[in-house]
């Protein structure tokens, strides 16, 4: 399956198959220099398809390790000045291989490297499928995720969807959080439908029919984000359960996604009290607890910290903490919440999940 | 006098006039956060100017260190995480009052704080009638200059000449050097006309009727990165004189513009060479003895290690060193040069300079 995007120009495809990998030569094959930029976990259970590729395309290797410990800037400047040790010209291709982080980072690299050279998202988990798209690149900061980054378009997205055969659980919810917040952004049927395939562990840890609904995630987020692609407004909507999500994952370094779901049911209650919606917060928890997400962290949560991390997000524009709300399932608005209304919507989460 | 870029969408206009500062209230009024950043020379001569500005528009204000020191890994990561401590949020400007660097190191903040915010260029020099047009900005590397960095425009170019008042001499030789090359990038005329216009030190250091040489080299640069902004092709014409220049600059430390006037006469030197062309070198010579630029350092330059460094000039895109030439005053052309003729030009300029 293939879509591409449909901005005004510097459109790129985005390849969704099983074996999509084979398709990457024809969009590396004539610059001086590529450079694959690889997690170490793909790494360890892929190397010989990526030494293949590495030989087949005179390419640079540079296995980085897993997750957002390359996303500082000390590891950005280690890499980079070892980068331009190698006398590489604008004439260059990064390749990310690997799940979000790995695609942020080398993303920020590609933006910044000789003032921006092109790079290409070869996305290995299901997360990936959300972060690869869109063209937002990045590191974290010490006073939050993604703090110091830029909106800079790949020259193409490459999913081989084989990668997902070696993900663990763990990843996997992690990512279905993404799948999931865009058949929430969608309509009540999509959520529904997603909810009776993978009603359990069992059904979600199979991974069937799972193209699909990454294919319609891809379409729901490409919709958004050609309207807006520098999240002015519309594209505001995908950061649905991530304002107090983003919090909860820096402060308790949980995988992204858990964190999102965490950040979705607390939306739930924040809408039920500020718009008067009418949410069976009990059906989402007990559907996380389905799928057996990891929900002990929340024994911990304390409000102050969280809204203190949630009042740094760069979305925010005025006094206030900014939020997507779903007036009803399909159906997003952001709002500003106050303080009393964050923190009444607070005890009211905790309760659910106190022992 | 006003210029405005010609792009197809989010052009700047360009205000070159003395009380220019005057304008730019208008510019920031609007947002939610503004932030000077002050070069801290700049800041000592006009403190109550700048104060005024920062007490109207409720702004912030940083005064940072004079010239290239500020272009480090390690002093924009203390300075993006100073910012990012202000829970500034997208709708801030950042306001870059100062020379070439102050440009460049605020230019790239802006590009990568919270995925860019806006930024206006107030240069106050005159080589920064140069750098802050056209967009690019960036900090050094341990292997060369501006070698990480972005394309990313300001929202405002607003030059305010009074600020040439409190210039050194050795500030206005390097800001010439600029002046010099678009007169070089135009035609024989500009070129006559300016050099019989500031003809000694004396003439140059009056500055009089600076204003139409500082508007006609901008109208020069314009003309050419609105056709091709990303250095892809007769962008790099503007590049006259830095391919060995830089090299020299970052080796010996020297103002950018004084390096810029040594590569000017190099590159004279490989075309004479190369091109067969009769360019009257002892001409250019003269004429930089007689503005008194200091040429002492040209005692202690050696070919391996400067032909090293101009190997990692990101213009390059294959193996050889591309260069500028002219084939004649108002004509440049872009031409990789082999390293025998680098160096043969090489011996051919150190013995102008032999004592």
């Amino acid at each position: 399956m293939k879509l591409e995007t449909t901005y005004q120009s510097n459109n790129y495809p985005i390849i969704v198959e099983h074996q999509a990998l084979d398709q990457l030569h024809p969009f590396i094959k004539d610059y001086q220099d590529v450079v694959l930029v690889v997690d170490e976990h793909v790494y360890n259970d892929w190397h010989e398809t990526l030494d293949f590729i590495t030989t087949e395309n005179k390419a640079h290797k540079l296995v980085i390790p897993s997750g957002e410990t390359t996303k500082t800037l000390s590891y950005y400047e280690k890499i980079i000045e070892k980068l331009l040790a190698e006398q590489l010209t604008r004439n260059t291709c990064l390749v990310a291989i690997g799940g979000g982080a790995t695609g942020d980072f080398t993303g920020f690299l590609a933006s910044t490297l000789l003032r921006g050279v092109d790079f290409i998202q070869v996305p290995t988990t299901i997360l990936a499928h959300d972060s690869s798209v869109g063209g937002k690149v990045g590191i974290n900061s010490k006073h939050g995720k993604n703090l110091i980054g830029a909106f800079y378009r790949p020259k193409a997205v490459i999913y081989d969807l084989n990668f997902l055969n070696t993900l663990p659980y763990t990843e996997i919810l992690s990512g279905y959080a993404e799948v999931y917040k865009h058949a929430l952004l969608n309509d009540i049927a999509s959520v529904k439908n997603i909810e009776a395939q993978y009603p359990n562990e069992q059904a979600l840890a199979s991974l069937k029919d799972i193209e699909y609904y990454l294919f319609k995630g891809i379409e729901t987020k490409l919709n958004i984000i050609v309207q807006d692609e520098k999240e002015s407004n519309v594209r505001k909507y995908l950061n649905l359960g991530h304002t107090f999500g983003h919090a909860v994952e820096y402060q308790f370094k949980i995988p992204h996604g858990h964190a999102v779901m965490i950040g979705i049911i607390y939306q739930f209650i924040v809408s039920n009290i500020l718009l008067n919606t009418n949410y069976d917060i009990l059906h989402y928890i007990q559907y996380l607890k389905s799928l057996n997400y990891p929900l002990d962290t929340i024994q911990s949560f304390e409000f102050e910290s969280l809204y203190q991390l949630m009042l740094k997000d760069k979305k925010n524009n005025q006094t206030g903490v900014q939020m997507v709300l779903l007036n009803a399932i399909g159906d997003p608005q952001v709002k500003h919440v106050d303080k009393a209304v964050l923190s009444q919507a607070f005890e009211a989460f905790i309760t659910y999940f106190k022992k």
